[in-house]
């Protein structure tokens, strides 16, 4: 005798549901019980998705998230000159969120990767360097991955904008904060000695 | 100056995507965000959300879900003549897959609850009395909450099936499997006592 199963539109949700980052088989089944006991919830939940699908775009300018032609970022006249370059349009808010930096962004959509068949000319790296001869910035903060493919990156950027005479930095690297020395692999730890700085000063 | 945030529809799909059992701030955030890197990911959730809502619906006979008018459990005609009362549809399932159990089920919608005003005419009863009427079962296995109001329906139900002559057993009460001692609580500890067998007999 075989044992029944949910039907197969239901399964189809919680394979969906499944593909989500961190949602294993018994949370997404959980998942999709709670949307099924209630006919508004899968209609609710379906309707923010498309709404945010349609609706949401990506700044012609710098690359984050935004409803029209231009962010919020770019078109706020009140920034300071510094540019803030990140991977990702997602890398955008954490940096923002922080409130150690308030000037502009320009996310490259990626880093150069040989292994997936990502080169300079998949990134929005043209558009970097028109923002660069347009606008006034004063300084341009690299803020990529720290991994093999992120400095390979940094380096590329840093040699491409150096025709351009505008002052580049990068993210420092060190301790997390709140971190324990125990929990900090060793090129953690080897980058946080390099960059050790008199103690007692800020 | 004020700190940017993402665009309305995205937030709309972060508030909804919150709704979801188990899914905080910070994990409904990274979820809308997997979903937006590539517009296929919502078209798919969504297109699967619709079908589930639209092509999923209870079975008129038992409550669990279906396809058509009746579930593959109901049209299967090699259960054994047992029928299992559970509260929800959702209860179903597991009891399927336990293996322990080749009957039917019946699904109440709920359970007597005085306090969010759920009482017998809000379940399923007629249609168990109707079954019991109509079918050829032998016993009736109640497998309903072991909380206050699950004890209660429990009570009602055995009440209400007195005049039918079936059998009417409910789920054995004891230690969970794999619980030690320490984590089972005192009430537990106290059913598992009074329900104790003569060890070596299974």
């Amino acid at each position: 005798m075989k044992s029944a199963d949910y039907p197969e539109p239901f399964r189809a949700l919680v394979r969906e549901l499944r593909r989500l980052p961190g949602v294993g088989p018994r949370s997404a089944e959980r998942l999709a019980l709670w949307l099924m006991e209630d006919g508004e919830r899968p209609s609710a939940l379906s309707a923010a998705l498309t709404s945010a699908r349609d609706g949401v775009r990506h700044c012609a300018e710098c690359g984050f998230f935004c409803l029209g032609e231009h962010c919020d970022i770019c078109i706020d006249g009140a920034r300071e000159p510094l540019l803030c370059v990140v991977e990702r349009a997602t890398d955008i808010l954490p940096i923002e969120r922080s409130g150690a930096f308030r000037g502009r962004y320009h996310a490259l959509g990626g880093r150069l990767s040989p292994l997936e068949h990502v080169g300079p000319e998949d990134l929005r790296l043209g558009e970097l360097t028109t923002r660069l001869e347009r606008g006034h910035f004063t300084e341009v903060i690299l803020a990529l991955s720290t991994d093999v493919e992120g400095e390979a990156t940094t380096s590329y950027v840093v040699e491409m904008l150096a025709p351009y005479g505008v002052n580049i930095s990068r993210l420092a690297q060190g301790m997390p904060a709140g971190g324990g020395l125990e929990s900090a692999d060793e090129l953690t730890l080897a980058r946080a000695l390099a960059g050790r700085r008199q103690a007692g000063v800020v």
